[in-house]
């Protein structure tokens, strides 16, 4: 089987991460029957320095004919003042909506091994193994009509949320259908007491989830939804909602985890295309230092390989190695108490490709 | 000098928890120069029972015409399938609106006689003291056009978010004006890397910011603040945020504290009214039993005291009293400890009204 692997390294220290992910896809798959082909991409304000766009129309049609996309991160203070149409996170939700990417698969998971970097209780988070299914290509972050204009003499900002049947049930049905494959819970986070936009969200859940019997659902406000992932967070197995909240929560609940350098992420379309990329951001402060924590993209990767290429197997096997590495002490500076052994990027990169 | 103040105590534990607040609020000013006249109205399910709208007229005109309200909670289960417009929420909204309640003062506090009840490690939380400013009568909450319509067959819900530059404008001067009594530091909210709301925001705050030197303005998006909330609470002292999202994050950092029962509310208008409430909801569970907290809707008359009638001496007392009763090992079951002496809800008031 031959597969195609668009690379977008985009800003920060996207770069250095995503090298080690493509090493560890490279060593995973060698000797196996599937053969990656790997193509490199511009995305982010490394786009805007080098072609004048975030999402350069080349990137585009090199995204649409990939199999499967692998980002690190975009994003950094140089680009604070261009116009917002040029700035790096427009490469981002340029490509979400070219693609399609509407189905936004965020994991918050705690590895025991780094249990002590939440800054919750051990008990409170111990075992933590939550999924975000966020919609990701509608909401407020597309709505028109949007802008900002003139009422009476004064400014106004405006913008739009809206989510019609079609769109509710499409994120609905991922995330039962990702609920059938663990604890049989969704719950539905909305603002249905306020939102005539979240009354129809609920409605359409609640009529998703005749076609999955066997799972669970319940219905949060987002409000509640961010008081329980404080105070009760393994209350959660599946949790959906849409792509304003989704941003909030799925980053609220991946820092209970402490460790978010540890956390990949999974955009999917209906075409079985997907652009897999850590939770995490750029990170400018340590962008080219070479310390920063490149296993939230190996695992991205490892989502690549489960959910587009269809290789479980594969998946777990880095799965495993990440898992095997941790057990030994290693651990990047973000992770790291006086007890372990501090590596590099490369020496973390290094290691995992040596556990496989 | 006399005030009247309006008492809505509405559904669940409201009835239960108010009545003690009404207590203090009489001892505190027994024997001082404040006379209060109190003045019982209703709200939410409670109104809608009696008098088949969650905000009747008569409680409108109670509100424009007292000097403060104090409100218990409102909402219950009996009522989830009124027609929206009649549902209990419907008729906090509409206070909040009619009164012009523009600017939510919700102050997260940590009591250290009940550092325990944090789901957060102590050295993390010990110590929290955020004021959160919550624009309160702007944004999705209440932009028009919204609604559910038919489009191509199928349906769509839709909300609009807005915000001029005077409603931006003064929440920002709130937030600073509370920055200069407290440690001087505003953190402003948005989502400016996606909503032209968010960019109006933004910029209205740094104009707004000219005025006031001596406090140092910055600017994060909200799904890191919700982040930065669980990592490192104790970096804020101001929050100023747009409505959905102070919605959210107000929850969120109350739970820090692992003691909602404790947190008041303060919500003002242009005029020096104020509404005071409870940070909690009515909890429907445990209405009637008498064991609910009543130290959060105390502490919201306190509030009351000092920013609608000016009296921070006699809210100083009241402050002083529930940290004394606390002090002395009394809890109700939500914040008790098998270390602790449990009472109810009423023997809660006593022991404050015994300690002014
Ligand atoms: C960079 C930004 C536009 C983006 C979002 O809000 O979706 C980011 O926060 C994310 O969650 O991927
Ligand atoms: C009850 C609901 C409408 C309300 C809100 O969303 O504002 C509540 O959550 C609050 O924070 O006071």
């Amino acid at each position: 089987m031959q597969k195609s692997i668009l690379v977008l390294p985009g800003d920060g220290i996207g770069p250095e991460i995503t090298e080690q992910a493509v090493r560890v896809l490279k060593a995973v798959t060698d000797g196996s029957d599937l053969a990656l082909n790997f193509v490199d991409g511009l995305i982010g304000g490394a786009a805007y320095d080098a072609a004048g766009h975030p999402f350069p129309e080349e990137t585009k049609k090199a995204a649409m004919a990939a199999d499967a996309v692998l980002l690190g991160a975009v994003g950094g203070p140089q680009y604070d003042n261009l116009d917002r149409p040029l700035r790096p996170e427009r490469g981002l939700l340029g490509i979400r909506s070219a693609m399609g990417l509407f189905a936004n698969l965020r994991p918050a998971i705690l590895y025991p091994q780094l249990a002590d970097s939440s800054s919750l209780k051990p008990e409170v988070v111990a075992g933590l193994d939550i999924l975000i299914v966020r919609e990701l290509t509608g909401g407020v972050y597309f709505g028109q009509p949007r802008g900002i204009r003139e009422v009476d003499g004064q400014r106004e900002g405006f913008n739009t949320m809206h989510y019609n049947e079609a769109e509710i049930e499409r994120i609905g049905r991922v995330a039962f259908e990702a609920a059938m494959q663990r604890n049989k819970k969704v719950c539905s986070v909305d603002k249905a007491n306020v939102l005539e936009t979240s009354e129809l969200w609920r409605e359409i859940m609640i009529r998703v989830a005749k076609d999955y019997p066997q799972v669970e659902l319940t219905h949060m406000y987002v409000d509640n939804a961010a008081m329980q992932l404080v105070r009760w967070p393994k209350q959660f197995d599946v949790m959906v909602t849409e792509n304003l909240f989704g941003d909030i929560l799925s980053d609220q609940a991946s820092m209970l985890t402490g460790s978010i350098g540890m956390l990949p992420s999974a955009s999917l379309n209906d075409k079985g295309q997907g652009l897999y990329e850590p939770s995490h951001g750029s990170a400018p402060d340590i962008a080219g230092q070479g310390i920063a924590n490149p296993l939230a993209t190996i695992l991205s990767a490892a989502m690549l390989l489960r959910y587009s290429f269809g290789r479980g197997d594969l998946a777990d096997k880095i799965e495993a190695a990440v898992s095997h590495v941790l057990d030994q002490g290693l651990r990047t500076a973000d992770i790291c108490t006086p007890q372990d052994r501090k590596v590099s990027t490369t020496q973390m990169g290094d290691a995992v490709v040596a556990a496989l």
